[in-house]
């Protein structure tokens, strides 16, 4: 039987966690990325099927190859974050599954499905967005995730030529509180929930 | 500045987080599946809409209504699984929005646009599934998450009448290493990010 964390392990990973809008100016270097990927890698998806692709865009080039993509309300925080993570999906994640899903041929349940595929793309990648996230908290990094941008631009920035699509963006490094909202109110439990 | 988790929630959380087919005779008690919830609904979503919607499947009478649903593979094991959580969404979120994110006009940007509304509704309560998972490792309980099964069946049985659709499945529970596949490879950090 496994025990619960600790209490501040739980604040960290979710009672105080938040998203952040402005971050200090430190660099969060490739051995951290690597760390995160290292755990996040480990999160259930469906047939082991990991379609997530993530870009850490980090240089002032690739900021700028960003920024037209970016909402106005999102453009200032993420040029300054020390990292945007675009996490995208790869449409032909299934051509990994001899490597990923070895014991039966799971590329068949997709290939030529394209429904299947699409679904199975968004619903994993995003669940890897999360893992990402919460890896993210594990190490002491905060994150501030977004849905507004413009998707076919980040794809024609990032990914042209490639299967590969945007999801989400997610600024990353060491939050400060500067630019904190006051937290929302969340549903009850009898609101959003039910035990049937 | 936050530190890093210790390594034994690492490996809980991550590490050593396995999908369980199999779980001890044990209860998961309503207020263990009441504090699930006050940990994952902190987890960030687009407009803290957090359209997610969950039904904690205990009772022998509700997994009878959702058996006809499962997939062969997952019959047996969901059966006789301590709690099975339908995680599913809805649509009508954006009502929610006054209350949740009182401060603006957010109900605006998403009612009468259905593709959006879609969107929405299956990347976020797909974020709050896996942080689901993620608070249920943090207090010591094992997950077998499942795509599975039939959808429109799950609707009807549990959602009819309703604007809540579906997602995925997550079994709940006391693991057991009995079923337990040998774990697969993932993708090297080199595979699946970039650092541009």
């Amino acid at each position: 039987m496994k025990a619960t964390l600790d209490p501040q392990a739980l604040d960290q990973l979710f009672r105080e966690a938040r998203t952040y809008n402005a971050f200090a100016e430190r660099e969060v270097d490739d051995a951290t990325l690597m760390a995160l990927y290292d755990l996040l890698k480990w999160g259930a998806t469906s047939a082991n099927a990991s379609p997530a692709r993530f870009v850490f865009v980090k240089s002032a080039e690739a900021k700028q190859k960003l920024r037209p993509a970016l909402s106005e309300g999102n453009l200032e925080k993420t040029l300054k974050a020390p990292v945007c993570v675009i996490v995208g999906h790869d449409l032909a994640f299934y051509e990994q599954l001899p490597k990923l899903f070895p014991h039966t041929d799971a590329r068949s349940w997709f290939a030529g499905n394209d429904a299947v595929i699409q679904t199975t793309a968004f619903r994993n990648g995003t669940l890897q967005g999360a893992y990402l996230m919460l890896a993210a908290r594990a190490l002491g990094l905060d994150c501030g995730p977004m849905s507004g941008f413009d998707n076919a631009k980040v794809d024609e920035a990032f990914f042209a030529g490639t299967t590969v699509k945007s999801n989400f963006l997610i600024n990353l490094g060491y939050g400060v509180p500067e630019g904190l909202f006051p937290r929302n109110p969340r549903l009850a439990f009898e609101e959003a929930c039910r035990i049937a």
